[in-house]
């Protein structure tokens, strides 16, 4: 629903969505299956330390826990109050969260607006916002944030620690995008399922990250915004980078985006949305796996103070698939010789005869890691360089892992320089390995070149937008 | 080096290439880190059973096989001879083969056209086209198959058996690629390096793979086709899907991709390149993800005799990426109701009431394998329905390895119904079996929903090629 801009009650209670010091769950369920199961039993099991208050009218005990009648019934203070119960009863608990003064509501509960109830889903907007009550969802998943141990929702696990906030619309893919941080170490700060935002909005939460000490990075997946200049406004306001990827622009997503979130794109454009993000100094991604590669590499690493980026592979075809797409995305690779005179020079001490000090530099196969942490201290010790990408392709004879541990201690020596430091390793097993060590490292990498050609060309553009809003 | 068409005599004489009774290694070491050791070891690990003859002038035994000074010293017949000795001295062992009358040459080392020795290799091309005796190379990795335990070069492992015949200018990224055949099931028939393509070239191994049994899909890595006439006309002559991906078409790629493999590129654009694509009736990558994931699709799966597809998932916000993605790639879903009147009723059975029978169909992230089922089964067996993308969110109550089953279940029964079958299958570990699972059961799966997109319309772009052709 609508917001002028972010509002101060919802932005100074949302903490207690995230790190609240009690919890009532109203639906507790003894059956496994259930959502008013799981969210308890999710909130044990990673370790959350406040209080937790199931509330069922037919059940004295839930899972080893006293359970309550009904909220107002709770003797103690409530933080947090998560509702798993069917959609006609969920007024009522309102009603005694508000009389309960509790800090925030959260609706787990689907088969509102987007099932055609809009009706019913105001007039809990409506009730929330009269009594200064914050309302997350309904139809979400739930939230939380390892650096917190805080799991709260539908969800069967936490994300590894890490720089992006993740904000969705959809829970299914925030759940996917859980499995993925712990499959490829994508770190996370927290992560919000929206659902149908009813009453809190992206805005708010756009805020609420800029303050988050953990967050370094904003991703955030729209189905459609209901404020898109309070949108603007709070991400123009926020002092880190911003990925947004926007779904629903087809004609037949359209109705999808209703059906699943009751999110409403009559009449908005792809191009709409493009000038919404453009003024809010977000950057827009295509793809999903667009959306999380830029999202890491924007959370890790600095931005280049120019176009001056040198790319250094043991393959010629990784750098050529490389060298393409950079110029595909509009930042097209400079040679060697027009980055720096004597840079080619200095680099070819580091390579055999049929290498090429281009840019690409390709160090061929056959690069030690010795010849690598020659070419990559080069590079980066030249101050005409701005940004350096990485590549390793497992050949016969390259050691990936010694390669692997090369590229972090040249990242600890030239940290200082703030030179945006990303690293492709397309391959194996072995390859898979290195990319989850240079993460954990601070080090963006990914296991295909054009992957890490729209990570370093998200920091450029993330640099641009800098400077314009200094 | 350019050729009018594929010439008979070096198609005739591939098979040797890839199956040789014999290979003498010229270059033959005793240092492990050298090419003509590992091309021996590798042989030897991964079960060749053919004859192996080292050639080296200084010793007279070689990681335990007899020696011989040349090759014309070899006793016996010789079907291949593999070169890595140095760029100066392989004009006489060439005309050793040509003594000795092997069928096939290929050429490891490097140094020549790459860095400015265009004369010194064209006068190995004049020579064996003189002589008929066909070269592969030089300045490339290797060949093998998974199917003949055949690993012939500068290789570090074998791919998974599959459908796709891998024809790579780059060593590299063939790597990459076998690296990728193990670590995600990406299954392949056989496959080549071509370097500098001196004398064989890209168009008779498209009528090699033409005719190789193994081979469901041709996919190509190009740098630059010499011949592009000869190319258009080889692919024309086979019946089998084409994927390329060509690079150094950028402004630094053209410089590049002379660096690495002595291609030309200038005076080409990507424009022509297109037209050369659309001619051959080869569907063209932009990305080496695109490249993989199509190839894999086309070398799984029949083409949709229309665009009637239905998508099935349980994660709206997976779909909504989706329908989003197949709009974008000019391929936009319909919906159910326009596809075949019943069918959303009899989906319907299968979801709960927020669940959505648009198209994509959600049927809600507590989908049950049954659910599963039974919507895949409704959609499968629709006759207005031309092929189905499944999509598996794991959700806190998805049952993906259940789900997993039924998806192959389903396959395995109304395979004959010649359907195309894509799935996808978002998150972390669970998922990545899953993946791996289908697609040893021949069912294209990934990880991402445009990835899955890209596959569906690869499929049925192919289907548009075959009419065209017929």
């Amino acid at each position: 629903m609508k917001v002028e801009r972010a509002r101060d009650y919802v932005v100074e209670n949302l903490p207690y969505a995230l790190n609240p010091r009690s919890i009532a769950v109203v639906g507790a369920s003894r059956y496994p299956t259930k959502v008013g199961y799981k969210v308890i039993e999710e909130l044990c099991r990673w370790g959350y330390k406040g209080e937790l208050y199931p509330v069922n009218p037919r059940s004295k005990l839930v899972q080893g826990l006293p359970a309550y009648p009904t909220v107002k019934d709770i003797p103690y203070d409530v933080d947090l109050v998560f509702v798993a119960v069917p959609a006609h009863i969920v007024k009522s608990v309102l009603e005694d969260c508000v009389a309960k003064k509790v800090k925030i509501v959260v609706i787990a509960t689907s088969a509102f607006k987007e099932i055609g109830r809009g009706e019913l889903q105001n007039q809990l907007t409506q009730y929330c916002r009269d009594n200064q009550l914050p309302l997350i969802g309904p139809n979400l998943v739930g939230m939380g944030s390892p650096y917190l141990n805080f799991n709260c929702g539908f969800i069967p696990y936490l994300p590894i620690k890490g720089p992006v906030a993740m904000i969705s619309q959809s829970g299914a893919n925030l759940l996917a995008a859980l499995g993925t941080s712990q499959k490829d170490h994508f770190g996370m700060s927290f992560f919000v399922g929206l659902g149908n935002k009813a009453d809190v909005d992206f805005c708010e939460f756009v805020a609420y990250a800029g303050r988050d000490p953990n967050t370094k990075c904003l991703a955030i997946y729209i189905e459609g915004l209901d404020s898109p200049e309070a949108f603007v406004d709070a991400c123009q306001h926020v002092d880190k980078p911003i990925v947004t990827i926007k779904v629903g622009g087809s004609k037949i997503g359209e109705k999808a985006a209703f059906a699943h979130t009751a999110s409403e794109n009559a009449g908005t454009t792809d191009e709409f949305y493009d000038e919404i993000f453009e003024r809010a100094g977000a950057i827009r991604a295509t793809t999903w796996q667009q959306f999380l590669d830029i999202s890491l590499a924007l959370g890790m690493q600095p931005t280049p103070r120019g176009d001056h980026i040198v790319m250094i592979t043991n393959g010629g075809g990784s750098g050529l698939l490389s060298c393409d797409h950079f110029e595909r995305c509009g930042l097209p690779l400079h040679e060697l010789s027009e980055i720096s005179p004597g840079l080619a020079g200095r680099i070819r001490a580091y390579m055999p005869m049929f290498g090429s000090p281009l840019n690409p530099v390709d160090i061929s196969g056959t690069a030690s890691p010795i010849q690598y942490k020659g070419a990559f201290t080069q590079a980066m010790r030249d101050p005409n360089v701005d940004g350096i990408l990485g590549s390793i392709c497992p050949t016969a004879v390259t050691d990936v892992p010694a390669v692997t541990d090369v590229v972090i201690q040249i990242h600890e020596t030239y940290k200082h320089l703030g030179k945006p430091f990303i690293m492709e390793c397309q391959g194996g097993e072995e390859c898979q390995e290195a990319i989850m060590k240079l993460r954990d490292h601070g080090i963006p990498a990914y296991p295909t070149a054009e992957q890490a050609v729209n990570a370093m060309v998200a920091l450029y553009k993330y640099g641009q937008i800098k400077r314009r809003k200094a």
